[in-house]
């Protein structure tokens, strides 16, 4: 059934290109620009997120638009931490203790250019690339651009304008500035930067180190991780303080220190990566910053999806899953209003919201997690505990890192506020010596189930008056 | 003792005009430009925050600057919170159990004036009116500004630039702007704005209520409170969803609306107010925003304080207090890392920034605390004991409200955490029936205190892991 609206979609990015790809099922007449290059045809990736978590919840979007099986084509699943200590020595920390339940590395480039080539395939559809929006007049729904390559300035006259065009996004920057309305806005930097290395494959174009695991190195302050990618290569990732520490970005300013700081830290991945010192000067350092807003909408006119409206940290592997959830939900309003947009967008927002801002502290706590805690012998035991709960009762516990990750039917707000109680009321047992793994297990699932509701009843007079 | 350095500040509202004589009286070459017109000569209030209040923060920096006396004679003592129901019915909820411990009402513009005169008659001190800041060169040190009047267009170049340009600075909007550095900003907006209203003197020139209280109409969603002025009269204050609720903002459209409403909500203080319908749309609606930021400074070049490196929201009469704060800090580290701006400025703001992120957050709990929960039964019980424990042991105990008002020896962010787990210790046990005010006060002040430890206590595990 074609509809008479003309959308512009701003970004085609995998936000922009599963909602095009939506949308463009839907029966709307869609117009994307994207300000980079099309990625199909340059290679343009150079040192920035190589590949991502790809896990329940964009598996649902996934599903929705009807490409599971080209997508898992291009997984490899990664079933749990392998977190390797400062002699080499490693361990594998399962992310369930289901069988069934893993996460998996994907190519950035190969998920966007599989959803650009199944959008562009309608006719509905058009796309076009390295024209860079510059300016968005939202009240108007006109759009202003520059193409790069010519340097020609045009604009576009639109129905509705989303704005896919993540965290630098042109629509929100207009928001800002305009101050047409009270628009509530943050962004927050972490102290610590990042940098992408890589593991070769070996001279066979095998994986050099066990495939189906997210490596951690977790020294406290800082980190490396390392994900598979399907030439055999991993993609590492260092996460690192700009200014403070023995090693920091701003003092890592020769072969020799980079190197020197590997053989201390990180001896085993020095080993995989024999040419670190130099791609670590050619990639650049990246910041690690957290973006919310609010409204994503103004009036029926335009709206703001996936990280435009709430960038987040890397840290819980959500960021892409959290964007392509926005489109889920977003779908399901669609229905419920259709036709009726500012019902939509308010309505579908002030749904959202309250899940996209959990999913960015909770990434915030994961940092926390992965670059120290998990090196933690109470944390540790913790996991153990939650590991055998998973697998003895399946169906009745799931840990924090399940709920997020995993139980996709619920919103990552309802993860969040249980996940922490069940960490609270483990830890606190663990520290009173009240919990082991040698007690009866039904006792000991009863027990951690008795303490959380405990402790989500807590104080909640005191929450009544918000302290 | 005359210092080398030329000094910059913008803005010359209450903390410029405190820095301003603060640096005059150490020897620095201060110069001071203001983009609105010398309150002094013009009547420039119209309709915002007239009378404000003053406490014991506040004080410390009055008395660093040695104005005490002359302050005390603008300052009318609040003691208590005077609640209006809606019938029309008061009763007084003092703000501290022991007698010497007040806030104060004063006028913004006379408490302004006296900085101002006080800086201006130094003269090392300098002082231009109507000159409109519209860019900051950081990194050179050359700020550009416009003349309101003449329209000429001036640079200044200079050592040091501090902007105390308020929730708008424009230090802080360069600082955004030019992406130098990693800047962490946000400015949140509450959906409720707020007007400001009067309540005239009588025919004799006397206060039409009482004089020695913040007077506070609770409504749950909604609230108005009024503080005296020298005059005789009361500044009254709306605060009002613009949206939703049954009254609100965008739908108080006619004289009629106004008055219907206040009649139904207010009809005490409609009755202090014959010609309230028609100031209600002569006085303009203004939003209800916090902005947070970090860092607050740049190199040794520049730094922003008060409400430009932390705007908050009234509710805790905390604003003015906690810029004055701001002054009296700086001038501890001004001591401790003499002639080393950069060390001064990176030590001050990683100390200070805790705090008025605190208060931030403070003032936004004070705000259901002030339209809601000063109405609710248990939150008044709550109120009566604490009276009674800091009546019966005033070295002893502090309420969270005392704590943040009155122990200025504290900073903001250990009032908080103490006074919140007071207020959840007393609630608990309220909830629990296991205190009540006909029990032994010693004992019900051990029982206080052995619950808040108890709460402090709670959970050090889970918090080492930041759940």
């Amino acid at each position: 059934m074609a509809k008479q609206e003309n959308i512009l979609i701003i970004g085609a990015g995998l936000c922009g290109s599963l909602l095009a790809l939506r949308l463009g099922q839907r029966g709307f007449k869609v117009h994307m620009i994207e300000m980079r290059p099309d990625l199909r045809t340059v290679d343009i990736s150079a040192g920035r997120s190589i590949n991502l978590a790809f896990s329940n919840r964009g598996l649902k979007a996934i599903k929705m638009v009807g490409l599971e099986a080209k997508v898992y084509s291009l997984c490899i699943p990664m079933h749990g931490r392998m977190v390797h200590d400062i002699k080499g020595n490693t361990f594998l920390s399962n992310y369930s203790g289901r069988e069934n339940e893993a996460i998996n590395s994907i190519s950035r480039e190969l998920l966007t250019a599989l959803l650009l080539d199944e959008a562009e395939a309608l006719d509905n559809v058009t796309i076009e690339f390295q024209k860079r929006c510059t300016d968005v007049d939202f009240e108007n729904k006109i759009a202003s651009f520059e193409d790069n390559i010519s340097g020609n300035k045009f604009t576009v006259s639109t129905d509705l304008i989303f704005g896919t065009d993540g965290a630098g996004s042109a629509l929100r920057k207009s928001y800002f500035e305009e101050r047409k309305f009270l628009f509530s806005f943050s962004q927050s930097y972490l102290t610590h930067g990042y940098k992408e290395l890589t593991i070769k494959p070996d001279k066979n174009g095998d994986f050099k180190t066990y495939k189906n695991a997210l490596h951690i190195w977790p020294r406290g302050d800082f980190m490396i991780i390392a994900l598979p990618n399907l030439n055999g290569s991993f993609t590492v990732t260092l996460f690192l303080s700009y200014e403070s520490g023995t090693y920091n970005f701003n003092n890592l300013t020769t072969h020799e220190i980079v190197t020197e700081f590997f053989e201390k830290e990180f001896p085993d991945a020095l080993e995989l990566m024999p040419n670190l010192a130099i791609e670590f000067f050619e990639n650049p350092t990246a910041p690690l910053g957290t973006v919310k807003c609010f409204p994503w909408n103004y009036k029926g006119h335009s709206l703001l999806l996936g990280d435009s409206a709430h960038a987040i940290v890397p840290f819980y592997g959500q960021g892409m899953n959290a964007s392509f959830e926005d489109i889920v939900e977003f779908d399901t309003f669609l229905d419920k209003h259709e036709g009726d947009w500012e019902s939509t967008f308010k309505d579908f927002q002030s749904h959202r919201k309250i899940d996209t801002d959990c999913i960015a502290d909770l990434a915030i706590d994961n940092f926390h997690e992965m670059k120290d805690h998990v090196a933690n012998p109470i944390f540790q035991e913790k996991r153990k505990i939650e590991m055998v709960l998973e697998s003895e009762f399946p169906d009745v516990y799931h840990s924090k890192y399940s709920l997020v990750t995993f139980k996709e039917t619920i919103g990552y707000c309802e993860a969040m506020t249980i996940g922490r109680a069940q960490d609270k009321a483990i830890l606190r047992m663990l520290a009173a010596n009240k919990i082991s793994l040698k007690e009866d297990l039904n006792e000991l699932l009863k027990k951690v189930q008795d303490e959380t509701s405990n402790i989500l009843k807590e104080d909640t007079t005191a929450k009544t008056f918000k302290y």
